[in-house]
């Protein structure tokens, strides 16, 4: 493995939802409408927003990130989640078992959701030919470093890789802060 | 320099204020109302609160340390920051020349900050002793590992030794929240 280097997306709190969630929140038959293609291949923000309750506080108009997702899911930076009372674990995505859940409330309906909220595991997309030239297959857990005034080496980052990826630091608006990084710059998988 | 061990302290957002400002915010002759000694000698926790006003939102209810201090000087996550519309520079305790302002509001009276706003430099304290056993000086810039399922380690840690010190490793809540860890956790100085 070599200093490969990727471009960091910052994560901002979102969520995705499921079919049956969609139609609860925004209407029967509705479908979600996609306003901008984000970088991994077949995801893409959405017009819609959904306010999210939790026992200590409520985030308004929170963006939906389409495609329907099987299961919905919260992501929220932690101190996002603090501010809903909600205490988020650390989850890979779609690793939802055992999480805390939240009310969700959109323009038609509610719904309360009793598992489903996390912080994300910090991870780095790569297309197979990416991870092949970086020298990292997929699962595996690196190192990323970020330079700068805060510079940080991020530890435990999860690597997926494979054909529906392409080579992207994916962390969140804490950690982002922490590294006083924005989207755009340059992290470095360190050997 | 040895991998010498310090407790991590999470400075919440809060705020030191000038002797002037504490009696416009809160009245002529008022002094400060101890609540909670800090761990570095001589600082403390206030009952006193502000109000922090930015171009676009407000703090509620911004805690006062004590004592008062030369200057006034707010010290806020970049989350917090962002969500006044303040665009916070990285630096060190005093140093709060070019700064951004804000508007305060106390009790009694306003105070329109012309500069004074800042995300803390972050930074291990250390008694003369403490120093001497860790093998680093006043001014090193040092790096600083927390372990556990967020693992970090933090580049440009300012140290910060002398006999108004004792060991703690300042960082603010992003931080904190990166690196998965609370107040009173461990955090490893890397030689």
């Amino acid at each position: 493995m070599n200093n490969y280097k990727v471009t960091v997306g910052l994560s901002n709190k979102h969520l995705h939802l499921s079919a049956a969630h969609i139609e609860a929140l925004f209407g029967a038959g509705h479908k979600l409408t996609p306003t901008k293609d984000l970088r991994q291949p077949g995801q893409f923000a959405c017009e819609e927003k959904v306010d999210v309750e939790g026992p200590k506080g409520v985030i308004k108009g929170l963006r939906v990130l389409g495609p329907a997702r099987p299961e919905t899911q919260v992501e929220l930076a932690l101190t996002d989640a603090r501010s809903l009372g909600v205490k988020a674990p650390i989850r890979e995505s779609g690793k939802l078992a055992g999480t805390p859940g939240c009310k969700l409330t959109g323009p038609v309906g509610s719904v309360e959701l009793d598992h489903g909220v996390i912080a994300a595991l910090r991870h780095v997309h790569l297309s197979p030919s990416e991870a092949l030239e970086a020298g990292v297959k997929d699962k595996d857990v690196i190192r990323v470093r970020i330079g700068g005034e805060r510079a940080v080496v991020f530890e435990e980052v999860l690597v997926r890789a494979g054909e529906a990826h392409l080579s992207e630091f994916h962390i969140d608006t804490d950690e982002g802060n922490a590294a006083g990084v924005d989207s755009g710059q340059e992290a470095e998988l360190l050997p």
